[in-house]
């Protein structure tokens, strides 16, 4: 660690989803459930939260309906292109999309994440996934979703192959000798010739190196996999936990892999998920969440449980305890959905809620931590999972848009900006220069080797 | 045929192309090679091409580094994320990008035109390629590129889910009932469940129906599979030909084509390409011409070449006639880049050049027509191929940029307006408003099936 003259400061991205991550938001007042497919509604949201120093707006997605629609305001626009228009709406904010290594092909994928980087003037990031659902499969001529195991390995090769798609032409390529008709250096141009398992790709790949040399890599999975993944490539790691003990041994165990990679681990930043609920006394956060909680529809909430532990609930009694049996095997967490199973069975262990209550408990944020105060408190518990090993920032999930993201940018930004813990102004203009991430040389430079 | 009010009006495209169309174009001072990379450049483009009225701006497209770019300056950005930031500069203009068919998979690219079409309000439209280089194929972990009639088999499949797809939420799928909970009817979501030699998709499709209905197809494709292509599926069609008679027998070809479908010809939109050098008088305008063919690099017109015709060129006097027997096996149109050939066989049978002058010929537009005159001379030819039977508008491709296409808006656009030819004011606010196109009704809609 080195001496700055500038103590250590937050990232916070805005994890935009539809009408908030509260399943219920689309049924509040506040939201605005009639302009999710509104460019304008996503563009406004970019500006509120370049407008209180964000680091990034963040988009989660998969190539399937997985939601059941009949009650749930879901899913929208496409995120790449929706990034896109955002993109041209601000001027810093950082610009990050969630995209499938299982069903994407790397030449396809690699050339939308470098247009957007170029377009964007360096505030891409793309979150990797592999894709946690079956319904994908069925969409991409496969009978069944590959497993964990096969998924991770596909994703090695994925990101291979497109980090060198993206370091194909070294930063000094182009020459622009208009005088002697030589535009490129064909020397500085370079085949990839990836060969993995799954993957075989040529290259070189058809577009100029980025202004960030490659967008940001960002990864989500929890798993042993998913951790050993993150620790090799992942820059910036979003991740859910309901306590500050759980995210510190996270934070841990992150950055000593990444140590253990040769990495630097103040170049791997770990985002935790936060949900807020803001209102001026705690009385009235929590009355707020209860609005929003009882505008749920059981029968929802009940599918979205089926679908993770993969049993019948329809016997249970709304009012009666959760049967702990429910999550027994989620002990072994070899998988990011078992996972996040763990996380509900220890909020199960440890508040006994009744099976309502459960999925009052889960409709905030599918699992993420649903933080319930005044503006003071939401400060307080994001200084301390900063200050105390367990988080380098937050994505932070608005329970409903636009007002959740405008209430705690009005009211809970200044106070970390206050306290010195959160910029006041950018001071670069990349998301690399945000998250205080080094720009990366080509692998190919100074290789000497002609693309043609 | 109807009577109609208004007299039939041309549609225009502005065919984008980095530097221009014109190969040395990045070399000339009227050109901008260094502005390849940013987002403006191509946002004021389409801010010219709305101003003067034109029907949409167009995007060609292939997943392969093709161009020599030592002497080439390309290729740039990616079609689809450029589009959305152009949608974002515009508000009328219609956004057209190429992709393929042979390296995409459906469920994908119909999300980022679904996408590109809710973002931009309805003015997307998909030219649909199979793409014709054998470069592609490595990126894509394929040992080879597949044949033409495998390309248009799984083609047709693809373009078959796709539009599916897009059909799979009826138009009034969303109901919006936040008093019970009510956000889609299921009924009305459906899965396709397409099932064909070459793909299988499941769906639903993870988004609403667009704007548009769906986005415009458009296609490319001259050889006898790619012409069936067109009448099947195509609702616009952009083509290449160098003189009336071929235009015509071409046109005449497809409008009955579409008519053996049970097609209206008249939603059949038949756009040649046109590269115009224009100036105040003819002879300014040939000098011009010549300035740009004077900067071309002949071995990037030689190579070019040798990838056409795949024999060797390097043994050719450049000052010497072009043997004829190079193109001598291009009689038998089987595929898209032999009736490419069989364009060039026509110029050199008729016009006898010496090599030099054929690669002068092919660098203007690479086998799309040229030509050089007043604004008057440009009006009259697109005037005559309008209405004798040879067009319906016309993909215009500027030499160089921007400058090319500010001088076709300035000069020729007016005199077109005057005879009564084309749009003074947009009349609507959709690709498919502009081209005359009805909006297609939903394959599904009325027919009862549950997404689940």
């Amino acid at each position: 660690m080195h001496e700055t003259t500038q103590p250590r400061q937050l990232s916070l991205n805005a994890f935009i989803y539809p009408s908030g991550h509260h399943e219920a938001a689309w049924r509040h007042a506040d939201s605005a459930p009639d302009r999710i497919y509104d460019v304008s509604y996503y563009q406004e949201i970019g500006r509120t939260a370049e407008a209180a120093k964000f680091d990034a707006v963040f988009f989660a997605d998969g190539p399937a309906l997985r939601q059941n629609v009949k009650h749930y305001a879901a899913p929208g626009l496409e995120p790449i292109t929706l990034l896109t228009a955002i993109a041209a709406a601000t001027t810093h904010l950082g610009l990050i999309a969630t995209a499938s290594t299982t069903y994407y092909e790397p030449y396809n994928l690699a050339r939308l994440f470098s247009s957007l980087d170029h377009i964007s003037g360096g505030r891409a990031g793309w979150n990797i996934v592999t894709t946690g659902t079956d319904l994908a499969a069925a969409n991409f001529g496969l009978a069944k979703h590959p497993d964990h195991a096969e998924r991770y390995s596909r994703a090695r090769e994925f990101v291979d192959a497109v980090v060198a798609l993206w370091d194909s032409w070294e930063d000094d390529a182009i020459v622009l000798d208009t005088e002697s008709g030589i535009y490129a250096d064909p020397d500085k141009i370079h085949e990839i010739n990836y060969v993995g398992r799954h993957l075989r790709v040529r290259g070189p790949f058809n577009s100029a190196r980025t202004p960030q040399g490659h967008p940001v890599l960002v990864q989500a999975g929890a798993s042993n996999d998913g951790r050993s993944f993150a620790g090799q490539y992942a820059e910036a790691i979003f991740t859910a936990h309901q306590r500050l003990e759980d995210a510190q041994a996270f934070y841990s165990d992150i950055k000593a892999r990444a140590a253990s990679f040769g990495r630097n681990p103040e170049h791997v930043k770990i985002l935790p998920g936060i949900s807020p609920f803001i209102a001026d006394t705690e009385a009235e956060a929590k009355a707020l969440e209860r609005e929003f909680n009882e505008l749920t529809v059981p029968a929802y909430g009940l599918g979205q449980l089926r679908n993770l532990v993969g049993k019948d609930l329809d016997h249970l009694d709304l009012d009666g305890p959760v049967p702990v049996e429910l999550f027994g095997d989620a002990g072994d967490v070899t998988d990011n959905s078992r996972s996040r199973l763990q996380v509900i069975a220890g909020i199960v262990q440890r508040e006994k809620p009744t099976v309502r209550g459960l999925l009052h408990r889960l409709a905030g944020a599918r699992g993420h931590r649903v933080f319930v105060g005044t503006p003071e408190q939401v400060a307080d518990t994001i200084e301390e999972w900063f200050t105390k090993g367990a988080a380098d920032g937050f994505n932070v999930m608005p329970p409903y848009y636009p007002g959740g993201l405008e209430v705690f940018a009005k009211t809970v930004v200044p106070i970390l900006q206050e306290r010195g813990l959160f910029r006041t102004e950018y001071t670069g203009t990349t998301l690399r220069d945000h998250f205080g991430l080094p720009r990366p040389e080509s692998q190919f430079a100074g290789r000497a080797a002609a693309a043609q």
